[in-house]
């Protein structure tokens, strides 16, 4: 893997992609990244939707204002968050973490009722908002992955969240789209944005030094 | 810089560091790192505060829920957001891109007056956690960027962020805290959370295909 600064300036936001297929190793080494994503009190609150048919990708287009990333891309990856931090969700996870680590402890169960307590005081518009933060974190770590292995990627959040979720029945399994991240190849010669400086904010309104 | 996969693994949620300081190059490239991250519209609606000073640092650490990285980190970075979307913002964002692309153009400005709209039709807490949303990307890459040179990182989201918004006289400065990041070295000695497996979700509830 090349140095990170490098692969983060090759990175852009591509406009347009080639529709060539990314091998079915690389994009699990992609998702692998966004699995190994830390979250808070580890609950991992999504889900990623793969897309590749190209029927599909068809149908979604005019739900996402129809960028041509969505149809030309490879897979087109949606990031889905929990509604809501239940009781049970959040019981699911420890009770795997507990058979995992072999090892019923005092301090997992405060951890599991701290969870409980945490999000149940919150809203659950705020539950998902939370859940949402969770998942760009993971979405980091899969831009990364794929810009190591030489794939572009977009992330698209133009799109009608509630067209989205209705078209892949999410509300039925407990989950809203968060992010669309298009995997793929750039087409270096109708991309216009490739030409494009990569421009961002200068760095002394960016950091602040407490020496 | 290693394969992806094996720095993932690398990292986890380091309990105890030594306090070892990470070199000004190296702390340069994890806020690097972070500032080419993507954010919505290019708007980067967030700014990083990079404590060091180890008094400031105890002075966070009641307020961060006594966690040990506050203060055993060589540096203790505090992501903090806009508070709000502004229109002065926006125009401020989209006057240095234009300036530095020298290019005044129709669609910059529909773009600008998107971001307007877009941001003005959510309430002020929307645009709290969608800043939040995008500040989690940039968290995502540092976290890389510091895997890939051998630095360990903490995410925290335990404190208080009133608080610490207080703390920070960030009202003033229309930010407010949405993550902390402890960055430094894991004390292999001390910390009992380096023997414990790292534990995620069965990966057929994590991804479901569409081929």
């Amino acid at each position: 893997m090349e140095n990170i600064i490098d692969l983060l300036n090759w990175r852009y936001a591509v406009k347009r992609m080639t529709g060539e297929k990314v091998s079915e190793e690389l994009i699990n080494t992609i998702l692998e990244a966004a699995h190994l994503a830390p979250s808070g009190i580890g609950l991992q609150p999504y889900e990623i939707f793969v897309i590749s048919n190209p029927e599909i990708k068809k149908q979604i287009l005019p739900i996402a204002m129809n960028q041509a990333p969505i149809v030309e891309s490879s897979h087109l990856l949606v990031f889905t968050v929990w509604d809501e931090y239940t009781k049970e969700r959040i019981d699911h996870v420890f009770d795997h973490l507990i058979s995992k680590r072999n090892a019923e402890s005092a301090f997992y169960e405060r951890q599991r009722h701290f969870a409980k307590a945490f999000f149940g005081k919150m809203s659950i518009e705020e539950n998902f908002h939370h859940a949402a933060k969770q998942a760009n974190i993971a979405l980091g770590l899969a831009m990364v992955a794929a810009a190591s292995q030489g794939i572009d990627t977009t992330p698209m959040e133009g799109f009608d969240p509630t067209g989205l979720d209705e078209f892949l029945s999410l509300p039925s399994k407990g989950l809203r789209s968060s992010m669309l991240l298009a995997v793929g190849y750039r087409d270096d010669e109708n991309d216009w944005n490739l030409k494009n400086e990569k421009v961002r904010k200068p760095m002394e309104e960016f950091v602040t030094f407490f020496l």
